[in-house]
């Protein structure tokens, strides 16, 4: 355990590293919001998580979602390490033809669903979740990394809703508390007990841990895997920019490089700058390898409307998505307390599990939908 | 005390009856939805807020946002019980020539905010009471009812945030849970506790109710006046369709008129058919009447750009808004983390009292500015 924790610090290190040459390379982006975050990424990729460095869209993986997309210097760094990109790779960030983006986008075969806008991805990591555990059944498990200012989005908390009431144990959120938004400190600055107070109001289960202690995040990962019928946040106090001199805890400096001889003090205190041979652990292969496309689902009977005949498209939607459900068992509603409107609930008394009711938040239904619809495991329609 | 009590007991039946009445004559509407809430309104317009009958825009008037706002046919019948609408009038409901639509809209003399599309009334309302605190400076306070499975849009919990972190006191959200949605039961059921912990966790005072008891509400009004520097919100249990004999508490009634007949039971427990003679609580004429338009609004100096020169649109921006806040007081910017990208932090420099940080949380910075924009108090820039 020891000579792991020191590995996984080291490991932080060099994305920290990493991240702050790809972000002086392309003269843009964010190395402070990923510095605050560096240990969290290691101690997933490198010790709690399970997947295929070579296939990172093995359908028994487990998946992670990076909500503070910004922050994807860090993420790169990671998969860096992991030994599927080069360091030259990383070093394209942001060029006209690389699609190491200064966003994630899911062209790149370890990111599912794309994030930058804030506020989206805990939704989206709420329906992958949903999937593993009611429609897979695998024990694949969802991390998804949250920014503390974007905790303010209201559609965090409506997919908090969501996972507590699905009882999302395979679930697991991660809040980077480094105190410093765009351009002030947020709302709750360093108040993590706040933010384990709402997650916990939202049924979560809240663990508050100091975010750069290797032994703390991985003691959390555990805990999180020992809670059963709802999902884990992990609250993480960090500092922002993180052991970057004269920018760690300091205004002013997001979304900017830092000068890369502020990476030398980093440098200074690795054990080694080579990447370690990790031996990543593997998914289970539990869950199907489900290639689904719109070619193999069709509707069981072709419509039966006359010429002229007026039906409600939404009568017509209700009628048809029945039909899809007969020919695949994993076409699936998405409803927002409208099903006696939009006649979706047909579905719903047909196949009842192909259907997900995601109450009054709009928002969240549509983030939910496109989680699930990633890895071809779900076929949605909301 | 006691007569008062049996008076508004009285009113709120009295608004039932009229809500059903106005619900089966327009073949639509909400009557079930109203018939929950029927105590919360009586109490409020009757005996809590302060306000003038015949001028319902009066600025130092406290404010009443019904978030929830197909329920309007009750609000219809507490400003026919008011005085300020006839029988005839909310007869009207739905008619294609009358302003008593099916959702509350400004064009009546007594709404602020149109309302209607679930999760967005609490933002308004905590636009109006930032207003009322920081810029008018009046004793006026805003009620805001909101629906249960509304408030499972995030929306909800952003402005909660907002409100809590600017300790709007003046401010009272309702949470009229009646457990049942639109097409099934809610996520939280009658689970009053929870609400009251997610609203405690966002910072507000939280009281549970009967919310069909007069006393129960006229004693939570009276403890949220006493709560200083945080808002209160109190989490009202009630009924759908209370009263109403076989609809009661029952599924499949949202949205639906019931048969006018099911109002004699209601009407058979009146002391009095006839409406009571209120007396109104004045308002404090602490507000200033101000009268803005954009008419007496300029810019301090006009653009001084050269033909051909390139600015970039932010830019124009922030020193466009400087120019208009040198011209009024009641110029204000609201913004969303991001002054220093749009350059509105030209006018937080330079008049920090007319900029409000509404932090990453979109949704609410708009609902915030339009709560604020109304009555001409404010002309928000966001």
């Amino acid at each position: 355990m020891a000579d792991q924790v020191a590995l996984l610090r080291d490991a932080a290190n060099r994305m920290r590293v990493s991240a702050i040459e790809m972000t002086s390379a392309s003269k843009s982006g964010h190395p402070t919001s990923g510095s605050s975050s560096a240990e969290v990424l290691a101690t997933l990729f490198f010790d709690e998580m399970h997947y295929e460095v070579a296939n990172p869209r093995n359908p028994s993986a487990d998946r992670f979602v990076l909500s503070k997309g910004h922050a994807c210097p860090i993420l790169y760094a990671a998969w860096e390490e992991a030994g599927l990109l080069t360091h030259d790779d990383v070093l394209s960030l942001r060029k006209v033809d690389s699609d190491i983006e200064g966003h994630p986008t899911p062209r790149l075969s370890f990111i599912d669903v794309a994030t930058g806008s804030l506020g989206q991805g805990l939704s989206c990591a709420a329906g992958m979740a949903y999937v593993g555990k009611y429609v897979d059944k695998s024990a694949f498990r969802v991390y998804c990394l949250i920014g503390d200012g974007e905790s303010a989005e209201g559609s965090i908390w409506e997919a908090a809703a969501f996972s507590s009431y699905y009882k999302l144990d395979n679930l697991v959120a991660i809040v980077d508390v480094n105190r410093l938004g765009q351009s002030q400190a947020t709302q709750l600055g360093h108040d993590v007990e706040a933010y384990a107070r709402r997650f916990a109001a939202f049924g979560f289960h809240s663990i508050v841990v100091d975010g750069h202690s290797v032994e703390a995040l991985l003691n959390a990962y555990k805990e999180a895997r020992n809670t059963k019928n709802q999902p884990t946040a992990i609250i993480a106090k960090t500092f922002k920019g993180k052991d970057i001199s004269g920018v760690e805890n300091q205004d002013d400096w997001h979304g900017k490089p830092v000068p890369v001889e502020k990476a030398d003090e980093i440098r200074a205190v690795l054990k080694s700058t080579k990447r370690h041979n990790w031996q990543i652990k593997a998914p289970p292969n539990d869950a199907p390898d489900t290639k689904l496309s719109f070619g193999n689902i069709h509707l069981s009977s072709p419509p039966s409307y006359k010429l002229g005949e007026k039906i409600a498209t939404r009568a017509a939607y209700g009628t048809a998505l029945v039909k899809l459900g007969d020919s695949s068992k994993r076409i699936m509603g998405f409803d927002g307390d409208v099903k006696n409107s939009t006649f979706s609930e047909k579905l719903l008394k047909k196949y009842p599990d192909q259907f997900v009711e995601c109450f009054i938040a709009e928002q969240n239904l549509v983030g939910v939908a496109i989680g699930a619809g990633t890895r071809d495991r779900v076929v949605p329609f909301c």
